[in-house]
């Protein structure tokens, strides 16, 4: 069936979000020993849209809000075809709840539920989540962490800021290199505390820098994009 | 304004193309002195759906035609709000014309046509193309390179197959590592015998592998997917 992606937080994460899908295709299609050609990969919709900057909203309700622009796309997303739909951010999942209610007609996935199924699949009883301020303030992953038994470890406040400059001074403002020096720093401190704990990266920007900056050669890092994008693929070819 | 990509001919390559319009919003925005922000790009929708084998029903009117499914992808583009849009495939353009009598509420741009005023503008009076056996049969780029004054060179009968080995057995089924030695040698003959021409990778899986075979640095390689992402942001900001 038709799946769409809510996106355009940022365009960049977008696009490495369906880049992620059509791997995971390709993975299932191999997996299930049918032929990877144009033909045979799931019809999908991504939706780059300009929607408000999710963390601001989180902390300043008169700020520009984010779930009009997410519901305008999520209908016509459905409009289009769609019948399950990811959303490329994570702190946007603070509107999972309401969007879902807004727009009924479709499945839409939770990154965090589908990250803690996967991290207990893979038998991993404790993690670090390096994030916005925006997700660790509505601790979008506490609870399905708890529900999955995975113990949750987090950066100091410190770290925590570097990951915001490395989020929005480096990936989203295009400096890499800025990015990767920011999010290596926060890996070592994580790691220097709590040893070698796999690092969930639950910002779709992290992931565009951090598996390279030569720091992190040899670290566990899961990405919860990967997660939501073979949770969606699963989906589209008709399982659960 | 909002705009279109009519994507998955092949999937790889319309994730591709959507990095590609994401890259040209950013030197957009960098050109003009504005922030780059997820807010400051322009909505683009990406239809990534399965459209019948385009090289294969050029050359054989009894096998499935892909003009149905461009329409219904264009046509839902257009009902989510593109005004313009562009097709991340070369051989699709066989259907240009039908396809934007078909769906005339918005402006398709067509990829030879955008190239070839680049490469006017660039300077470039000679360009090898390196294409599908469809873009050849059809003339794609004939018309639009006599009109901008660029001589065109071709590769021979034997390296035209090597294309498509590396385009179908490489790059659409997943082995980089083919589609890396089969277009390197045919750029490779191409040089033998035109000199350090241009390579025109008219076809938006070779860009997906022949910049990373060894054998092609230093070579002068022409991207008409860069070319047409960039003429399609210019449209979404307004400009022509």
């Amino acid at each position: 069936m038709t799946v769409g992606i809510v996106a355009g937080m940022g365009p960049a994460a977008g696009v490495d979000f369906a880049r992620l899908f059509v791997r995971a295709s390709e993975q299932w299609l191999r997996a299930h020993g049918q032929p990877v050609r144009d033909q045979a990969f799931p019809e999908h919709w991504i939706a780059q849209v300009p929607v408000a900057d999710r963390t601001q909203a989180l902390r300043d309700p008169a700020a520009p809000q984010p779930l009009e622009g997410l519901v305008s796309a999520l209908e016509r997303l459905v409009a289009v075809g769609a019948r399950a739909a990811a959303m490329s951010c994570n702190t946007a999942h603070a509107w999972h709840a309401a969007l879902q209610e807004r727009v009924p007609g479709v499945e839409l996935l939770h990154i965090a539920r589908e990250t803690a199924a996967e991290l207990q699949r893979r038998g991993i009883r404790r993690a670090a989540l390096l994030a916005t301020q925006g997700t660790y303030g509505m601790g979008l992953y506490d609870e399905a962490f708890a529900t999955h038994g995975v113990e949750c470890v987090l950066p100091s406040a410190e770290a925590k800021e570097w990951l915001m400059e490395g989020i929005y001074d480096g990936v989203k403002a295009g400096d890499m290199a800025l990015a990767r020096r920011r999010f290596a720093k926060v890996g070592q401190a994580v790691r220097a505390q709590h040893g070698d704990v796999p690092l969930v990266m639950a910002c779709t920007e992290i992931p565009l820098a951090l598996p390279d900056a030569p720091e992190a050669a040899g670290w566990t890092m899961v990405d919860p994009s990967e997660i939501l994008a073979a949770a969606l693929v699963s989906r589209a070819y008709g399982g659960r």
